[in-house]
């Protein structure tokens, strides 16, 4: 699992610098779905809603509709007024030919972004964002029914881009569970639920040390006790120090104007910038190996959690109608 | 139920005017719960953790205990580190003898803390903030599990208020479920998932339109065809506007220099002021109905929210193990 899966990155890891364009990532992962669906037959759908014109979602939505369509996923964006959105969502929640869900975000913007996303069902929540599969993630629990038969979705996002470091050396391979990354720090810019928190808990769940930094401050993550649980630890460390000790650094700051001093930044760096912009100077990849932009990944990732809910939802007209009805949540 | 439980406010709902001390409400609806407890005997339990040393939530945690005390509810304040207080949530929800658990926002902050809101079990919820029980009061599902069994509760500050207005002689009485507001309309300057929120759900449901304002904009609510359901309507009325049309004010903003300019807010308008400082001319009550605090009523709320709490687990208990685990949620 860790090791490459292309040879594309070699010069660019050897020599500790360079630009890094992910579509082999990419396309390694949509191969193995598409292959996936030829085999087992069948039509994934997808539906995404989008409340609002905002251009950046109508054409990340365009390139996920082109990807999915090439490797045999049907995927429908439904337009709709944002106080429409929970009842759709509730009725696709229903609908049985819906295997997975999706929402461009913000729509209200708060807590109430943060209430929706709770209202798609874990079982079709394509992006992981619920709280049920994120708590999942932070407790490894690696299923959402108690029969063990319908597996969690990781979100995305953070899936993308551990994904994507696990291409560029810095994972070590032939080691035991949660050994991977131990002797490494990674700096992530960005605690937020859907993305920084996440990506911070699986790091730290293969070893290593996480300085994750929002404007409140800096937490720093490690693996918790047992394998696959995390520990929260505060710390005196600042975020000059974190960026400098890292190995990895991680940039999620969805503003132009942020830019981060590329005199913090150590020569041989990994920097993923997963932001709609470029928190660094470009020209950081003069001495840093540069991942500029992973959306092609995410959106395989995207795929790949649809073909886990697919296969869960086909698993489930198996299992007695009783057992349909118990959701239980390990964690109450 | 909406009849008037004192005879305090005579005067002043019959002038429009005045100020209104909400502790006799609070002692109404406290005298009901030490009645219960002493009826039933036990030793409901409620325990609150607190990850600062901010003194207005030491305050607030001195005062309910306190009331909780008084009324024979026993009262824990936990002091934690932030980084301990997800354990110490899941260690309390497997407590048999902890009937309730709170925690004093913020924590982190954002989405962190809307996270650690549904790590307490919807079981254990006495403040109803998980998303579990929000939903249930959106969709007018009316009990936890499948069995009927368990009754959710209610958001407390939202229910406090609800019962302030119902006091002051704003709620018809003798109609229909759903009906005692129609016609009436309100503004509540606040659309937290906390409070804003959950309260215009609450007057809409019983007939009330309502305009919820937030930094974002103006969103109108009104009750939904089913009764116990809201529907969420986009608006062009202005903040002024709708000030000007409603009977009701409520005020929940959480800054000392937030002040509603009295010019637009009309003669005889009952106030309700749930923000910790006062968004309004503390002279006001010349020409309205103003309610300066509620924290009493609240409290009095999370005693008989955490009543509610104690008398399912109660009930839980003389049910069989298997149902025990169905922890259904109806809306996935």
């Amino acid at each position: 699992m860790h090791s490459m899966i292309t040879n594309e990155y070699k010069e660019i890891v050897e020599n500790k610098k360079g630009k890094v364009d992910v579509t082999p990532i990419a396309n390694f992962f949509r191969n193995e779905i598409k292959e996936q669906i030829t085999k087992i037959g069948g039509k994934p759908r997808m539906v995404a809603f989008l409340t609002t014109d905002d251009q950046g979602a109508l054409d990340y939505s365009k390139w996920t509709k082109i990807a999915c369509n090439k490797d045999g996923i049907e995927f429908i964006l439904k337009r709709i007024e944002r106080v429409d959105l929970e009842d759709a969502i509730i009725e696709a929640n229903q609908d049985d030919d819906v295997h997975g869900i999706m929402v461009y975000y913000p729509v209200f913007g708060g807590m109430l972004d943060s209430y929706l996303q709770d209202v798609i069902s874990p079982e079709k929540d394509v992006e992981g964002l619920s709280t049920t599969n994120r708590f999942n993630l932070y407790h490894n629990i690696r299923y959402l029914d108690k029969e063990m038969t319908k597996k969690c979705v990781i979100p995305c996002t953070p899936l993308a881009i551990v994904k994507i470091i696990e291409q560029l050396g810095i994972y070590r391979e032939n080691v035991e569970l949660g050994q991977a990354l131990v002797g490494k720090e990674i700096t992530i810019i960005n605690r937020s639920e859907i993305v920084g928190r996440p990506l911070a808990a699986m790091l730290a769940n293969d070893g290593a040390i996480v300085y994750s930094i929002d404007i409140n401050g800096i937490i720093m993550f490690e693996a918790g006790k047992r394998y696959g649980t995390i520990k929260m630890v505060e710390t005196k460390i600042t975020k000059e120090e974190a960026m400098l000790k890292s190995q990895v650094l991680i940039l999620g700051v969805p503003s132009p104007n942020y830019k981060v001093n590329s005199d913090l930044i150590k020569e041989g760096t990994v920097v993923i910038n997963f932001a709609g912009c470029l928190n660094v100077d470009e020209d950081i990849d003069s001495k840093t190996i540069l991942v500029p932009t992973i959306g092609k990944v995410t959106i395989a990732m995207l795929e790949r959690n649809l073909m886990r809910l697919y296969n869960n939802q086909r698993l489930k007209k198996t299992l007695p109608p009783q057992d349909q009805l118990n959701q239980y949540q390990y964690y109450h």
